[in-house]
């Protein structure tokens, strides 16, 4: 029989199905600083001390009190006797007092006494000898000529300046970038308490699907399910657990998929790609409890035959058999929802800006993905607008997992139009 | 003495780096595909056997001769017998001759004889008994109303009609991504040979700087720059090597520069943030052969005081100090000589749209750099420009690595601009 679907829109079925999730305290683990990247950060981070943790110099010049440059210009120099120089990474072994300043480099510590520092492009160098008072020989002395006036804290950083002790430096949520690895270290910490990967199983069905490993025999496929959304929940955060391929029998299939929902956060069933196994996978998610499923149906293109639910708290997904839908459906439905499991915050999604180079009609009501092809725009390179790709459809049957390879992304055309223009500007989201 | 660079732009900065860099033969590994996500393939691969091997069916329906369904419709229907149901993962056990057809799923292998697929939606079971010739008892037949033509070839796919035996499935130079591990599975190929990761030294140097692990001393600051930029090298493809921190001294930075020259396919210094510290890694970086110092100094904000080398065929980069502008200038530098050593394929940067607050001054001739903090633009998120971002520039002291932490990414003021202004579209490089 022909399968009729009441279909829910793709931001509909989201909604639901994130809705429905109750809210779960993550778990946590403690891992090194610097295998974090991507991590999702568990618990606020605080600063354990203020950075920097002493006055520094932020420029190469002459440490020195900002009192003693007010007035000074070319016309009119200061002069400041030269006491010494500060060493890198000591704490000075002098003071500047009144009518002295001290050679410093960038980052150096300032001494005790001086509040700025000027830069060396605004200074001179004197050398000279003097008569030593009380007939001793003379000895040579060095001044620094001051042209322009500095002020009090010019051209330091005061302790705490970056960063206060106990500021919260990473907010839980974050996602460790390579600038968190950099704060952290700068501030001695090594290790981070990051939400653990929530494991997401998946179990391919299908009594046509074989292991990739295995040579197929006629009326027989790979699976590619198994390793593409393995592939796809890794990028997203996730712990992909395959449980292998099962044929379409319903009692194999419950158990297998009682016990990954025990193991698992998430389970992700790729039925075969026919409406009886697809209508299998339905029977089986509902056997898995309460509230069982809640949008069967999705007004996608491609990856309609989805099912998305929550049985005993856990999201548990059936998706198309299709490769590409898989894919596709997996970035609208399987992210968010690993997103939600780490708790992570939300972050824009970056596109590349193009030109679409031809009419693609849609039909209202359903929200179409679209493969294409990026490709220069010469035309308009120098153009201001910053668009400088075009967007070129790639149509093909939709189960052509090669031919969608050669798409560098794919863009939306949304449920409200029928279709979109040549011409116009389009966001596409990169594979 | 105040340092006088001669600044180039950033990007002619890069075109002389990457210009003077000879092609060098990559080396490859072999490596198991379902580990190879974000890898950059070496060599070429092609299908082994062409996919589909056997002809499917791309619907749920009957398998039949498209001949037989001309002129029908929904008055006029045809009538064909119904043989059999074609098993998912098998080879048909018949062949469908003239006046009958088959039940097959999508997926099913084509029987000999049928040449099309009509969808089960324009089709009814007809049952009824017939008087069997030769007066033995009434056997029930099942017929099919077909109320649709269908056209030779529909709804099924060819053998190769995705990929054909020998055909290129994937370019060398391209990086691996869900798509091509699914494209592999499918045809069982189950290693790929990949550019190996180049070997990217990092060395830090300045008597000021220690171990992250170590308590500093006044005066001290941790090492940040070594782990900031490997999290960024990695990120990129590349194998980070820390050589750890060194003082500033010329015997002993010449001496482990020459060892990373030799062991590595590019050698990141980053400098002490004192001009004496940055003189001095210039001097080392000329130590380490021809053509030696490209560029010294880059009219760009943050990251003036980059050097740009080649050595012994080698990329060599003095980074500045400053933990923020070592991110920005390994991004501008370090990401493109990897891609070049990868052999990678060029790839559209993806970016977040959004509309500036606030007007950012720049000077003319000279490339800024500004961290933003994206927001949620409220106003316009129902606006059909797709612009529902604002950048919020964070304005900072550059020495700030934990105020750029506040931030999403970077927008860039173009070197021919005086700045932009509060509500123009801008383009976020998210970090």
């Amino acid at each position: 029989m022909p399968e009729f679907l009441k279909l829910s829109t793709p931001q509909e079925a989201i909604n639901i199905l994130l809705h429905t999730l109750q809210e779960r305290k993550p778990n946590f683990e403690t891992i090194s600083t610097i295998l974090a990247m991507g991590r999702v950060i568990g618990k606020k981070v605080l600063a354990p001390h203020p950075l920097p943790e002493f006055p520094r110099s932020t420029v190469d010049g002459y440490a020195l009190r900002a009192r003693e440059t007010f007035g000074a210009s070319e016309s009119l120099p200061g002069y400041l006797n030269l006491v010494g120089e500060i060493p890198m990474g000591a704490m000075p072994s002098f003071n500047i007092n009144l009518g002295s300043c001290a050679l410093i480099h960038t980052g150096g510590m300032l001494p005790q006494g001086a509040d700025a520092v000027i830069m060396l492009e605004y200074t001179q160098r004197v050398e000279h000898s003097l008569p030593v008072r009380g007939g001793l020989n003379g000895s040579s002395a060095v001044e620094i000529e001051i042209s322009h006036a500095v002020a009090e804290g010019e051209n330091t950083l005061r302790i705490g300046e970056d960063v206060k002790k106990d500021q919260v430096v990473i907010q839980a949520g974050t996602r460790i970038r390579t600038l968190e690895i950099g704060s952290c270290m700068a501030l001695g910490i090594l290790e981070l308490r990051v939400v653990k990967k929530p494991k997401i199983g998946i179990l391919s069905t299908g009594n046509e699907v074989i292991s990739p490993m295995a040579n197929p025999l006629p009326g027989q496929i790979r699976d590619v399910n198994s390793y593409s959304l393995a592939a796809l929940v890794s990028q997203a955060g996730g712990e992909p657990i395959l449980y292998g391929i099962f044929p379409d029998d319903f009692h194999t299939l419950e158990e297998i998929a009682k016990e990954a929902l025990k193991q698992c956060d998430m389970v992700l069933i790729t039925a075969g790609s026919s409406a009886s196994a697809h209508d299998l996978t339905s029977k089986v998610i509902t056997s898995l409890g309460t509230p069982g499923v809640l949008v069967h149906g999705v007004n996608v293109r491609p990856g309609k035959p989805t099912i998305l639910a929550v049985c005993q708290e856990k999201a548990v997904i059936g998706m198309p058999g299709n490769p590409v839908s898989a894919l596709i459906i997996a970035g609208l439905f399987v992210v968010p929802v690993i997103e939600k499991l780490l708790g992570a915050l939300p972050k824009p999604k970056p596109m590349v800006r193009a030109k679409l180079t031809v009419n693609v009609p849609s039909q209202a009501g359903r929200e179409d993905w679209v493969a294409v092809k990026l490709e220069a725009n010469k035309e308009i390179l120098a153009d201001h607008t910053g668009t400088s790709f075009l967007a070129r459809p790639i149509f093909a049957k939709s189960n052509f997992i090669f031919s969608l390879s050669l798409a560098d992304g794919l863009i939306r055309i949304p449920p409200e139009t029928t279709g979109m223009n040549a011409g116009e500007d389009v966001e596409v989201n990169l594979f």
